[in-house]
């Protein structure tokens, strides 16, 4: 018993090198994943909702079951680990790291009776089936490595938002003030005007809102000059982390040494 | 009342580690600058300032009360900080501190006598209610950390400004050259030609204004081509000098050693 | 026969110094590949290709002679390089490398029967002859420091485009959710909503699709502001690693020295 | 004379520390300068040049004159510049230097005789007024550190634009064959289909073209994501080679030391 056990939960967690039957049930499970989030994507397509419906329901039912399998494997067997080894307070636990709570939710919706829900509801439990692409976390370093770079770059990125913050209302207040008398439906509220700030100091310029009056465009010209240089501030700080976290997880296979003593540097 | 004063300086003050009483009250002052930038932003929206103006009015008056006594008894408190512990010549020198400034600056507009005020003062007036949002300065590094970047990037900054300048003149120039005989609404003038320059080097591009003949529309690729180096240079450069400015902050309380022997590792 | 094969062997290839008739060749060469791409770009428009088009089309015949026997010269000399130095096999390989591949694409079309062809495909043939842009690789270093790049920083892309796929799946996600009721006919569905979210995060915002309703726009302006940083790390990433493999090369072939005393200075 | 001659080339360059005279000079002809600037750029605004022309025509007479004035005492004083000591060789290469030459051009059109010139031709020359702000680069290291970082990092721009040049051309292509049928009014041929590239890989994003096909829009979502990592490319060698650059003139003044023998490392 304990043995199967184990087993199962070796070839559920991502393959060790060699272990054949793990990797297959690993690319399995990743294939099943990402057809479903396309399944979800494109099930939203009103022509192919009409005429393949009843496919991608059916896929769902499938999905859904095999979904709910492995989640119950995985409670099960979860006690393999020693981390979680008690009958039921070591599952328990289990079934709260986010990785077992993302499993839970991504197959909970399909048990809920569906007779008394709205459409707006049933539509929101139907993007619920989304949440299943952070399943795939589990066999990638990405969620991981950016974990590790916000909480390293925690301070420069706050500070950031901070500043960021104080310019959107800034700028917004003071386009408001200017052009509303223009453009009375255009900058109506100072929330409008921040929605165009955000727009505009994001450099995505969707064109519905900008300035028309001399200095309305004076502000906006220096806003933008200014802004963008703080708008880039947290693209620059994540990549400079982002890149140092991939060197740092390198090097620590083969590390650098201290000039005093000559010994391995592990983590710096 | 010397002890008075000092208690109460260092209640406003943000708080060291472990003074409670001290903690709450910069809560409160925090959450209450919020709620008011918070509120003098929704109060511009019509339907919000129809139904709860009165209860918008009633916080402003609130909160102005508050903030008064905040002011007043920093400046009676001041005198505990030995910067500024004179009568008379102390307290005027604290209230010329740039804080001391912005405290007094966002309540002076209420005790403003409203009656011969035309609207567009009286919404300028209000807007200076966001000018309490920078009194969160005073809570966060964020702003003395980017006056130290500014400090120390200062030469950079001023070239790339140069540049960008020169960038926008020239296009403009150009650009008006080009299209206003095709155009003459669009780009009537150079002054318009520059805001088309500037949206545009700035990557924003509204859609509002854009060249429409073959060599414009050449123009137009070459200086976006060019432009776009350019005009992320003060964001590279911000970027850099705010990632090192923390770095240092840091870097001064925890000098970083070899775990082996124990000696610094030269800061670099 | 060997000799004379050599010979042509170099002459193809880009010179080496003091090789002038290799040099011309190369010149005569790139220049035709130039002409042919521009040409291939002018014949699309219409005026030209009424007016022109005889002139454009004997052009083409021409470059497609030259383009040929270059091919088959380079398939007849390829003999003159140790590594393909065998009669069938060695020139099988040749022919399959990428570049060998490039050139014999870029004739191909030219020599396919143009009688059963519609319309839509003979405009695809003719885009092909664009390819011959990519023979200019074999001059210039660019291509190579590329894939070089790329392969350095292939894990570090890799986690980049998989956070900025979960980015656009989500915010798609959201939008649509939010903004289908109010706008069916901009957000129908969400690979729709997906075209908006990767305009949007890429901060191009063609303004063909945006929120109008407020929960909408608050949702993009926190995926603005989010996003940027995400979309703007294979920028990050790329550049760094560009500028570090230029380095690279060119540090190999001058160490920088201390000017005093004559020691290679660290690699750093 | 020759004092004299060396007096007012001091006079007239940027002045050194201490030299009243020479300092006040440089101060107005900056201002002047930028005062012509801003008179040839509001010029072209209609009720302006009603309203102001006649002063702006008297400014512009005073402006050349003194420019002309400057001109040739520059001219005449280069011979105290060693570099220039000759009567006419070194007058004529003093000339013939591109600070030079740019003064010559800034005044040379008001002396054109204004009779046989068209409207068109009449604006252009006006429009090189513009050319004078670039007198400013006399007093500003700013052009200075551009033309070093340019060529310290040729090569980097070079492969950047090349592989820009290539993606805006193929993607241009692909749209232009997936959109063409669809929107033959936006896309009618491959130049107006890299006029789209352009503004979509430099996050522009105007408006005026954008794909509405599925496929068009998909190959637009693929391009979007790559592109913008190749076209921030000059952004970041720039940005770096500045940075570096003004580092490297810092240190000048304070260089930092060879590790092995001790002494200054002056430039690296």
């Amino acid at each position: 018993m304990n043995a199967l056990r184990e087993r199962i939960w070796t070839i559920l967690e991502p393959a060790t090198e060699g272990d054949t039957l793990s990797k297959w049930c690993d690319v399995f499970l990743i294939t099943l994943i990402l057809t479903n989030v396309f399944a979800a994507v494109i099930e939203t397509v009103e022509w192919i909702a009409n005429r393949w419906g009843w496919a991608l329901s059916l896929f769902e039912h499938f999905s859904v079951s095999i979904f709910a399998v492995e989640y119950l494997l995985r409670l099960w067997s979860c006690r393999a680990n020693p981390q979680y080894d008690s009958l039921i307070w070591g599952r328990v636990r289990f079934a709260m790291t986010p990785l077992a709570l993302i499993d839970l939710f991504a197959i909970l919706p399909a048990f809920l009776p569906a007779s008394h829900i709205d459409l707006r509801m049933l539509r929101l439990l139907r993007l619920f089936r989304l949440l299943r692409s952070i399943k795939l976390a589990r066999y990638t370093a990405a969620v991981d490595i950016f974990v590790a770079v916000f909480r390293e770059k925690k301070e420069e990125i706050v500070v950031a938002f901070c500043v960021m913050f104080l310019l959107v209302l800034f700028s917004a207040a003071i386009v408001y003030y200017v052009e509303n008398p223009a453009q009375p439906d255009k900058f109506p509220d100072i929330p409008t005007a921040m929605w165009w700030a955000v727009i505009t100091l994001a450099t995505v310029g969707y064109g519905d809102v900008y300035p028309v009056t001399g200095p309305g465009r004076f502000v906006t010209g220096i806003v933008a000059l200014l802004g963008i240089g703080m708008f880039a501030l947290p693209a620059g700080i994540l990549g400079a982390g982002f890149t140092e976290e991939i060197q740092r997880r390198r090097r620590k296979k083969t590390p650098s040494r201290c000039p005093h003593c000559g010994q391995a540097l592990i983590d710096f």
